[in-house]
């Protein structure tokens, strides 16, 4: 219920149309309807060709392709993360622009695919093990509408291949930086650059790494002061925060 | 070095008037003078009117007075956080313009106030005890050029005071959100907004919330996919991470 | 030595058959036995009609049905947790009246369906990935004589579906919220409600939330006073806890 | 603005008293004052006589004095807790009738000394030492109109002196269990009784107790299915919730 | 009810003054005032000899003085741990034969010399700076009646100091061994002796051996099959039971 | 260099074949083979009777197999942890005498039976779950010649249980206390008798219990002074310290 | 570009064959291609007969193989960590000299054998378990051209064993010191040798071992002041590091 | 017993004074007295010239002056770690060459200062707080005779920094790496140089550094296979170990 149909109400009670109480009852449930409706209002505007997203993690089969189909009916842009090729097969049935990422463990499917973004994503990786979760932050980037450049294999032990990469780096508009072991990459990037950095720790490494701590911690505590963090192997939040970022205006 | 004097030098080799050798002697080093100037060059376009920043805790006030004097010296807007009134009197001296932050515990010293950002950037504080660390991102974020909106002690306990402010919330280009004991608002203020969360866990608590770690981890686990998070109690890199996403194209 | 037996004693005294200070000697080891048959007893006034529960994780089928088939015939009401739809056809052939609730691993066999409760025990779940341990909780209330409402998948980034609760969860006499990754719904509820809230946080979550434990921390730092907290994963015990909460005075 | 309050701005539009639009302006923001005023009228009827607390801890003096004069002023009842006595001698000039506590570090100002719970609310303290976090319990829930019954000193390596409480703990409708150290006494305690049994880890100990962490973990993974848990050294929630849980139906 | 009341209704039952259900209808509350006398006899027969011992720490001292004065007044052997000495000459007032034995901070006050041991407790330290908790140790083994022998800083990264007094330790009973840091001495000591061996981590080191964090783990996954461990500076415990096991059968 | 070796240098030296400091110099690496056998001599004899332990676990059968068979030919009591029945088949080809203990998941093979303990070892465990690990303690301690009391499922939350067991633990010498959850028996005991108690945490539990880990602070940080503590699981420790504790004087 | 490249472009400027702007173009990328090869160049000198080193953990075979053709091509030594006799099957069709370390779990294809460095690394291990790890640390030393000496199972529980090895010890260059459990054997090591040691904890152990945190920590706080410590299992680090250290100056 | 002792004891078997197996009896006691003053000769030859160190923290002035004054007399060098100017001015009475070092909080009185060093020790810290703990290693490093070449405030967010000391860093024997907050930096510094590097992680920074630990698991999971690390703050550790390592052969 909007300010004009309030208004209506009271211009009905004015006119002897509506009684007060029947008003009053008309009232009662206002506050969280109007709430919600305005909210997904406000956001169909905003989010406009934001694909849906389904989290495939501990998701049955079944599950996923339920939903996914009922994504597909409404004309939305689809991605599935954490899933394998077996599920992307079962939803090209009723999708069939459905394309599995295979590093990124990945399905997206795209019916609107208008450039979002105003500049250009980097997205590194300090070592090859880093890739899935690397890819998983580009897939998803890239399926929101951004222009995506891939650096991987950068890690900070051999700083010249990151230096080599300095121009691209700095032309971009987020950096969002992948590292497991001592997650030392969002720091040494972020200095060499202005715009926001995005560090997402992974849980590559072994013994004292704990499962991604070593790197988790690396990261929050940057002396770089343009990184900001992400939990632990969550490329997808990094590649939609990314976006968000990226935004052109509306 | 910069690339006009290095031109200045070739021509003059090129004249007569400077021998090879002597211009060797004078480039000695220059890759990194080459570098740093490259890069400085590179950063003073990008991030033309940024303040220059001294991280006053655990430095002598002679020592941040110091630094402070060249910073001033030098022409660019000037920036002290975790630093006391005292010091302020002190860089006072040398900057008259010098204003102490009372909650934020930062000396600001600005001359040019051009205005930068795109967008609001929304300050949100979950209890009275966190003012401080909002007030560090939002005296951060004004001095860098960005229109700031204060929201505070809307923690989730009282949802509705949050709510009220829902639609300043939803046309923030940015929002900071400051929060201690079990880190909660950002997940909320995420599932209202489109725009990027930056979360802020800070110390306030006591018992199990092992000085800021249970807000921390609650806000590394968000359940809202457009939260990053910084380090406990550094609402500084959040006022400053949210002004590399507010501000405008150059 | 029980009731019986020290009545047998004092009769054999009265008959000056046991002399008083023999009868005193044979009272030596009274106290503990005695004790037990006390609380016991007590325990059967108070208790009346709760089932007898069997955890049944790490147990074996033989072991759990032994344990069941001698509850069963007991007459008292059985229910058994972590437990599979296998164990369940086993103790069929003893119980025939038991059911296997498929979503909270728990089998339940009930003779006495006596309501019990005052009022509504409310379940509130988070995410889809917590219903287990929610269903753990509204499936132990419930063969403990409550009315449960459930509600599930209400979590804090999408405030406005919880919201739209509102009045159903002020009606409860008891919320019992399940929540993994940043465990922030008990708070939120705990803010709009005046009933108390019990929290288990769950294992739900990847990286940072190690295994329950950021949501285990987030409920017990929660800015609302009306919040308790149970272990990780232990929807019995807040189902438990729940119901002696509503219970009816006897 | 109460249910009332709108049913007269829409009498005063009937009878053309006010304009809608007026009116309109008068419902600016309504939805969540609406809000607001719902939740408050709700809580108002449930609440009635629950006395407004202030977090003393990290307040200023004039900051709780400040607070505590609106309260009194609003006629409600006040508690204060981690304070000191000499802001009770500050709030004493406006509110003669302050009591300080001295043991629970707390004030109250009562007013409404209504009886408004079912049964007796035990507190428990496993030592000496862990006195003052009982007390802020004790002292919570005898504000909150309880009777409130302190069994104190009885830790679990001297257990006959808890067994020689027993009928009175099982008298109990709450028990409230405050313990350092090893935190072992609500498991005890929890197997005597059939009431809800709310454990309160205190930071007392040395060494591996890690403030407080020992006994948390410790009563977090009671064997005994009746024990919630508060955080460390939170006798003022623990005391709170026995209150909800014994308050008498309305 | 005590024994003598007891066995007065046994009395009565046999003169026909009370019938036997009316006896057993008192006897109701029998049992635990009855095991608390059981269970105190019991005590003071197995424990004769043993000092009354008062933690001093967080006790005012006045606290601790009137508890001493209480046990001195009994005719027991007073021990305070963690105390100064001005709380020593307090009590020297009303125990002149209290001796404050300053690196242990600790006060005896004995009367019951006897010598209860069988063999020597061997009391051995890491470092210089553990001597503190090591003498907590060696002065409460030998205020419970034992001979101690103390070898003190014999740290494992000069191993031939402790080599040097293998004799000694192999004739020990019992074997009290104190280090912090990484807290490997009971191990080596462990591998010397085939007496059992008490290990005591305390909080000397910094850095990484987080307060003692270390040394408990080292202790505890000690290799040798001997090793028992207490609380991180818990000298006291370690001296209390070594002395339980080097205690003469009685 | 043996003992042999050394006379017969010594009887060179006496017949003049050897010069003194030609003595000298074959002395050299003297100490340390000297050492070894000094050691060894002394624990043959403190140690007799003792069982030869091997540590199963991450073994190969083979390995376990060929280490037994050498222990078995040497005539001395063989005993092996964390086994299975297969090994325990194979080892019976050697040592017809062989038992494997199925709960304790132990191998004992034992030629000498000689009671070595002066009075009996008390083995209390919390849970059912236990159970494995009270039996790997109890086959132990009776492999070593002790007397063993069994006293299991005596769990804090039902103290009754306990207490009814409270002379049998009173008589013994030392007693094992198994547990794992809250890890608050050791305390409970301890409190009951006056004999040296071990604790031995375990890593039966769930959620929080973070693989025994809050059983092992509970032990640590118990309030009763006669408690030690051994490793998570460490059941074989814990009874090889109660049988060097118990053991006869020699 | 090195010095007398730049010198050329220098003189060529100087006699009109370039232009400034010219030679300007040409400075363009220097510092960066200039940092790599240097870079490149610098540790093709330093590095020489070092092996290229694959981490195989993580990597399929086929990748494997791939990268350890081309390394083989370039006549380079080769190594593979973390891998399995059946990877060593399919490199042995490019390599026939490649060989397969079972303990360690490694592959070595060496052509070039010079012995490279200065004296003798000492790799020490305390259990039998921890040999894998120590052979890790063995095989790369030695495939990096040095002689080693292994001294296995010598840990502190048993110090003879160790200090029977006091001579070898002592004459070594560089001392490797692999234990799991309490890692106290590098602080023993530590304190009988003059040499740099290089402590590697394993994850050997159980229970609060921690996956070899306990280790890790003792290492770190060890007493003896010439221990260095390397991650949790890190075997080829520590073998790596010994080899720089005992390195031949070039 | 002394070689010279040993000697007495064969003469005296040699001219029939003692007779073998009493000779043999005599030696019993020998070995450890033996090792000793073998350990201590053999240390003295590898050790000449190393200082005698005293760490300052928490001992008493007088205590750390009588050690200091002992070591003086000998002839020794001396050096007091974590101490202050007062205590260098009390040990100048009796060692007038000794300095305070105010950074390092260290003092030295050196009377041999013989160069040992092979080559150049670089000590590189990342920010200016760590230059304290930096200070510490160079200290050290400098008093046992060594080149020091000291490069501070090369943090990993302004790479160039450190680039630009890429030749100094390469020439060095050994690289002190003192970094805090991420403790990136011996990682960037390890790929730079062929090296070995010791990483001395600060316990500078704030929130999630949690005193350091976040800078010691970032060096423990170093990508960078030169990389050993010390425990927190162990800038002395760092030192000695380097100059170990740096140590010309003898």
């Amino acid at each position: 219920m909007n300010k004009d149909q309030v208004r209506k109400v009271l211009q009905d009670v004015k006119a002897g149309i509506t009684e007060p109480d029947e008003a009053l009852a008309r009232f009662a449930g206002l506050p969280f309807e109007d709430l919600i409706y305005a909210r997904v209002d406000h956001h169909r505007e905003i989010r406009a060709g934001f694909p849906e997203v389904i989290f495939g993690q501990g998701k049955t089969p079944e599950h996923i392709v339920g939903i996914a189909e009922r994504i597909v009916a409404s004309g939305s842009n689809l991605m599935v993360s954490r899933t394998t090729r077996e599920v992307c097969d079962l939803i090209s049935k009723v999708a069939p622009h459905a394309e599995y990422h295979k590093e990124a463990r990945m399905i997206t499917a795209l019916t609107d695919r208008t450039e979002r973004g105003r500049g250009t994503i980097a997205v590194i990786s300090a070592g090859t093990s880093d890739i899935p979760i690397a890819e998983e932050a580009a897939v998803t980037a890239s399926a929101m509408g951004n222009r995506v450049w891939r650096v991987y294999d950068v890690g900070v032990a051999g700083i010249h291949r990151l230096l080599a990469e300095r121009e691209g780096l700095q032309a971009a508009r987020v950096v969002v930086v992948v590292a497991g072991m001592e997650g030392a990459l969002p720091s040494v990037v972020g200095g060499l650059v202005s715009a926001p950095v995005i560090g997402v720790p992974t849980s590559i490494g072994y013994g004292a790494s704990f499962g991604g701590l070593a790197a988790l911690l690396g990261m929050l505590n940057s002396c770089a002061s343009n990184v900001t963090v992400v939990n632990i192997d969550n490329g997808f939040g990094a590649g939609f925060v990314a976006s968000l970022i990226n935004r052109k205006s509306e």
